[in-house]
């Protein structure tokens, strides 16, 4: 059974609830976070949690807890959850509103979940991918608005795709939930603007950085169709290689050998390899 | 006490709940409604309620009910509120999600809430009102992504101005939950591109046909400094005057002639005034 936690109480997620006049649920107003465990330790969970608390400052809202206090939340989630590897997703809404615009105080939210099924195929084979115009609203702040993609799910699917690429005249910024990195040569490239930074697109980077160059910079539409490689990086998707875009195929439709030497570099600091 | 109607129950607001899991709390997946009486007497129903069951379309939210159902629903809530003039909130959203981004069986609530105080010198000398550049993402439909003007509350609030007005690369959407309107001479202009199409919005072009030449267009920013007029027009604004907008003065800062005209119109379609 899953656990959660929920403004001062530890209680089965399947029993938390929040009043409709919650400003999260209403005007859509809420922020969240969402990180997991390698071997049964979250993974970065600092980076995290400080990312959670910078989101909460930039949309105004308190977070009634310090990192620390947070911490404390995720192991006792964790721990009732009775999972080895879980994720952890944190949500701080606008509250409960008197007048259905105006702030309350924020609900904090912190639910223990299982791990998504990994299909071992999309690591080793890579994917594919649509690409849709489309802007983030305040892409840096980790927002609950996900519109986007879930209205652009059943062209995904009708297209054999597994995500979507979203550009905004002409300029590539990322997948609906993860960021995105192509290659030319030795050279990798990936946005740097109206992205949410992630946390695996900030880990990749560092490993990165021993072996090819970096270049984080807007990236043009026009660019990715002649790109050597391309993956995408995410909490769950860790380095996801792509290996279709639309209609063209990248690297000939196989996983190229700089996104496996990234995958294992990955995977080594992660610990799931020695 | 206010009631409210959520899955197949009537129970009082304070009392209803969603668990988590819901989509419009996840992902910001949700839409709603908003509409009031006047005497008592829900105004425009079903113009709102073909609205909703028309947002709910457009997101691929299957509306659980008819809008004969929805009526009933309305008038049980208004009922056992047990109050003479009232509005309703309804909401749906993308439902309880197994997986934290597919939507699942819509949550409908329907909500019976007190009308906002008016307040008097709002209608009789007008509002000020600030701009900001500003999208909405799809305002055709009425989703519950507001998180633009909770952000910018604190802005208006410091420049003493009661909304904001949106406009985007030198063009004009609307305010924030409202219509925009300009008259030049005798001509009445009002942006019809990137705005949610309101019922007070219709009403009063309706009644503003008979007086005046309409012009539904793409409106400029450049315009809205030398407008004769402005005013909004909102479920709860009714025929609302501006008369400042940033540091320009509309008319002197004086209510014009022609929106009181709209003003009375509009209370005497409405049974305000006889």
């Amino acid at each position: 059974m899953s656990y959660c936690y929920l403004n001062g109480s530890f209680l089965p997620t399947a029993e938390a609830s929040l009043h409709l006049n919650d400003l999260g649920l209403l005007r859509g107003f809420a922020i969240f976070d969402y990180f997991r465990t390698y071997n049964g330790i979250p993974f970065r969970q600092e980076l995290y949690l400080q990312r959670f608390i910078n989101s909460a400052k930039l949309m105004g809202l308190e977070v009634p807890i310090t990192i620390g206090g947070l911490t404390e939340i995720v192991a006792e989630v964790h721990q009732l959850s009775q999972r080895h590897d879980a994720a952890f997703r944190l949500l701080l809404t606008g509250g409960y509103t008197a007048d259905s615009i105006t702030p309350g105080i924020p609900n904090l939210a912190v639910m223990c979940e299982p791990l998504p099924a990994e299909v071992p195929a999309r690591f080793a084979e890579g994917i594919s991918i649509i690409t849709a115009d489309h802007l983030r609203e305040m892409a840096e702040i980790k927002t609950t608005n996900y519109m986007k993609v879930i209205l652009l799910a059943p062209q995904i699917k009708s297209a054999g795709a597994f995500d979507v690429l979203y550009h905004h005249q002409g300029e590539v910024s990322e997948l609906s939930r993860s960021n995105f990195f192509i290659f030319k040569g030795d050279t990798l490239i990936t946005p740097n603007a109206n992205i949410l930074f992630g946390i695996t697109r900030r880990t990749t980077l560092e490993l990165a950085g021993k072996h090819f160059r970096v270049e984080e910079r807007p990236l043009l539409l026009e660019e990715v169709w002649s790109a050597d490689e391309a993956f995408t990086t995410g909490t769950i998707k860790k380095v996801m290689p792509i290996v279709k875009i639309d209609d063209h195929l990248i690297n000939k439709g196989v996983v190229g050998r700089r996104t496996q030497l990234l995958q294992n570099e990955f995977d080594r600091f992660a610990g799931l390899i020695g």
